[in-house]
């Protein structure tokens, strides 16, 4: 069998007044991440420094320009930066626009490695949303500015929590919306865009199960119509394109059953359907993985925890756990490139 | 310490087409089930022993017209009968009135013993809809029979799964009449009787989280307004009744913060919010419990399964541990009612 390649992958800082450097120094001193890919970081030696202090721990840095000159050693980072800033003005636990700016240039040069083909992954630290509005970004967070900055037709989220990986018809509006949103035809447009993209890591005929809305699937019409006027004509459609679909089942079986491995995919209708279950399963091991872009990205699902920066007590396991699915998936990507 | 003496289970056997003499002989020889209650059967012998010889099992019966009488001996099942049926008529898998009758005449019994003080608990196996239907029975399910038959100004579901306790402000009815239904009043009505029935089972202050509605609570309302609308007035409104409320705590970290103990009890907004996070985390042991009763009941979460009734493959998990936890509860009730 023919070795596959570890992926290479970038881990953005986030925003440095937040947790963001310190899990970062956390996952890239983690046992088990050099197993899994070629990681380096996108952020500033300075701030990291400071953050090792914090939690304790001295690091040797390797300063680079392009991840062709990283060696990917144990114990030493490679470091891309991305310009001088004012560091003293980002103090922890404070909104600040050198700090919004920073985040922001260090997405904007994962994407450009992405694009060139010079990265297989990138793993993302939080950001701030107020930060990068005063830094002048005009997107409420990562998905956006990635979909938008790569000119990709559609982001794709998948949450993913030990066997369970969870798609959205909709994720930021309120239940009421989200309910009117979930029409048959965005129903059936994200199960066709999911068996596309596990097609393009190797699955051929993804099952893909289609969770319920209402209470039992409504009852037969009895709680909710939305089952039979929209979600299983998106089923029976799907199932007309040659798609593995399956479903709709109700919202409090899928989950349990999908924790089995039973399906390739769930797609849940709104954000909170397939947050519950990841997130009481397991919620230091949910990871949000964005399909769709020219390379494929993670995110942890915490935010900059302002509160706790530079105290040293955050947890580094989302960020490491994130960094290792996101490598799993680029591996499974190059692999199946390699073998066309 | 005074010993707190075992309360006396009373377990219906639900429909005798389906799973519920199968299950109901399981939970009878289960090794754990006498060191938690007094159980006793209220059902049918003969359905019973055609049960018993599905699962390759003897059992010695004790027929008894009275708890009194019973001797609560491992290995031997008391059973209380409620008249002559046309056994026969009732077959493995299918829906009959006879069925229906038998299922409702025990529910009936158990109400009886209930009202009179002579059971401190009912464990209740499934019964089928249609079946009690056919019977003349104008309730769709269980609960709406105690609560009718008892007079009781309310029947309050609480979910448990290990240490999540999580009650709902709606159950069946869809997600969009549940988001309208979930008003300031009906949710402070709520929190107010969770308080009632918690001081009676001897938790003093309970400390009672609300979940919120919307993705991320709403995020200040930018994705909808239920929270600042109706959500935040009740928590407050019940604080200033001096109750121990707390929230709205958006869905997908109440139940992970719940599931370590954090919340004495969780009050979710639609009937999938809660079952999802307890279904999700563990399925055969989500157990149902009804307050609000003269008695205490529990139900098992899944039905009658015609599709398997009779192989003797069903597992009685789910009714052995719906009738350990009501016998649990049972017991609170009974100490804080004989400290008094």
């Amino acid at each position: 069998m023919k070795e596959i390649r570890k992926p290479i992958t970038a881990i953005t800082m986030g925003d440095p007044a937040g947790i963001g450097p310190e899990i970062v120094v956390g996952t890239m001193l983690d046992a088990d991440i050099h197993a899994c890919c070629k990681p380096f970081v996108i952020g500033s030696q300075a701030i990291m420094q400071r953050a090792a202090g914090v939690l304790g721990k001295t690091l040797q840095y390797h300063l680079i320009s392009d991840p062709s000159e990283a060696t990917y050693e144990k114990g030493v980072i490679d470091i891309i930066e991305t310009g001088d800033y004012d560091v003293d003005a980002v103090r922890w636990g404070e909104v600040g626009q050198v700090a919004g700016q920073m985040s922001l240039d260090w997405i904007m040069k994962s994407i450009e490695l992405g694009m060139a083909g010079k990265v297989d992954a990138v793993s993302t630290a939080p950001i701030h949303k107020q930060a990068i509005k005063l830094a002048g970004c005009k997107h409420p967070g990562h998905t956006e500015i990635y979909q938008d900055v790569t000119h990709s037709p559609y982001a794709l989220t998948m949450f993913s929590c030990h066997k369970l990986k969870v798609f959205f018809v909709s994720r930021h509006m309120s239940v009421i919306d989200a309910c009117r949103y979930a029409s048959r035809e965005r129903v059936l447009e994200v199960i066709v865009n999911i068996d596309k993209e596990f097609q393009n890591i190797g699955i051929e005929h993804p099952l893909i199960a289609v969770a319920a809305l209402n209470p039992h699937g409504g009852d037969n019409g009895l709680f909710g119509t939305e089952e039979i006027d929209h979600l299983i004509p998106a089923v029976e459609e799907a199932k007309k394109l040659g798609i593995n679909a399956t479903g709709p089942i109700p919202g409090d079986s899928i989950f349990h059953l999908g924790k089995s491995g039973k399906f390739d995919a769930i797609l849940s209708l709104y954000h909170d359907q397939g947050h519950i279950a990841c997130k009481t399963l397991d919620f230091e091991k949910s990871v949000t993985l964005t399909f769709g872009l020219p390379f494929i990205r993670s995110s942890v699902d915490h935010g900059t925890a302002f509160d706790v920066a530079g105290k040293g007590t955050a947890s580094y396991i989302s960020l490491a756990e994130s960094t290792k699915v996101v490598s799993e998936y680029a591996a499974m990507m190059t692999g199946r490139n390699q073998q066309q």
